[in-house]
């Protein structure tokens, strides 16, 4: 584990300013994203950076290692917004809630490159695997905490309190599939839509 | 567009038997799940078929056609599927719907290997996504349809039917990141918990 780096974001969660990684990483989020890790050779890599490979390998130990930085800067910076989000919803479970939907949604759209990387994930080394699969549960445990909060609160009413958080996500998860920051619905309009659906889910009656 | 095969499943949408893929298909199947389809090359995949890279062109015209005909496979069956339990829900607008909800999330369970190749579509030709995404559109238009339907007998309450689809979908194509056959849970009870929260997605409000 590494020391929490600070926050990509500057004190809003619900402002993105352009990433700022880097060429090679900015490179690499390209290439991953169009050819997928294993489509992705360090040679194309360097190519597309405009270095040699031994240059490559004095930044970064190998790619591996540099689809790992690109996951855990990804869910850091996440993890970093639904925190900062929750609080801002103060003392209220649903504002807390769909606080924290907002700024996943957010983060699925603004950021729907860089959080498609999260299908990559399979082709890390299990030792990597674990590292991130411990950091992406720090989210699930934030989430699981604000939907017991709200059922025990009575303001929402849900039976499986794991299975509808691990819907939640997949879902979230799955607008990474389709949004295009060019297309017709703005981060916004998308994150208030599922804030909607994500209310119905987790059992919220009265009008959100 | 070939013609539509015979339906995989035998009369009841709720029974999956073993795949009968044949040999190259069975272990594509398998490779593309472990290594990705960049992560597979040809040579390998003759290899875990015990035949020559010749051999296996004879079938297939390269490794494109090969994942093209798996994803082609899933989709068709599934939608076979959905259309049998929508049938059998007679014309109760909640039982179509709930029905093809349970269609949809066994096939995401019995079938989670094959179902996540769906994340390899994007690595196949323009030509081949676009006849891919045209059927998986006929899924997403048998959605449309129930949630319209039901909406309009006002058993369900939806404000954006196809946001609420592409919800749904996502939600249910994101249970094979995690699913395992092995696992605590059944194909069956991961359907009926999705059920349940389809129905509140949906806007369904009396008891289930």
């Amino acid at each position: 584990m590494t020391a929490q780096p600070e926050p990509e974001f500057s004190g809003d969660w619900r402002v993105f300013e352009p990433l700022q990684l880097g060429p090679i990483l900015e490179h690499a989020l390209e290439a991953f994203g169009e050819n997928g890790f294993h489509g992705t050779t360090v040679r194309d890599l360097a190519r597309r950076v405009g270095v040699t490979v031994p240059a490559l390998y004095y930044h970064h130990e190998n790619k591996e290692a540099v689809l790992v930085t690109l996951l855990d800067a990804a869910v850091l910076d996440l993890i970093d917004r639904v925190r900062a989000a929750v609080e801002d919803g103060g003392a209220d479970p649903v504002a807390r809630f769909s606080n924290a939907v907002e700024a996943i949604v957010l983060n699925m759209t603004n950021r729907a490159k860089r959080s498609g990387l999260d299908s990559e994930l399979r082709h890390v080394s299990p030792e990597n695997r674990r590292t991130y699969a411990a950091t992406r549960k720090r989210l699930e445990l934030i989430m699981l905490d604000l939907v017991r909060d709200g059922d025990e609160q009575q303001v929402f009413d849900v039976d499986d309190i794991e299975e509808t958080v691990r819907a939640l996500l997949g879902m979230f998860q799955s607008i990474v599939r389709w949004y295009q920051l060019d297309g017709p619905l703005t981060p916004a309009e998308v994150a208030a839509r599922y804030r909607t659906i994500a209310l119905r889910i987790v059992g919220h009656r009265s009008p959100a």
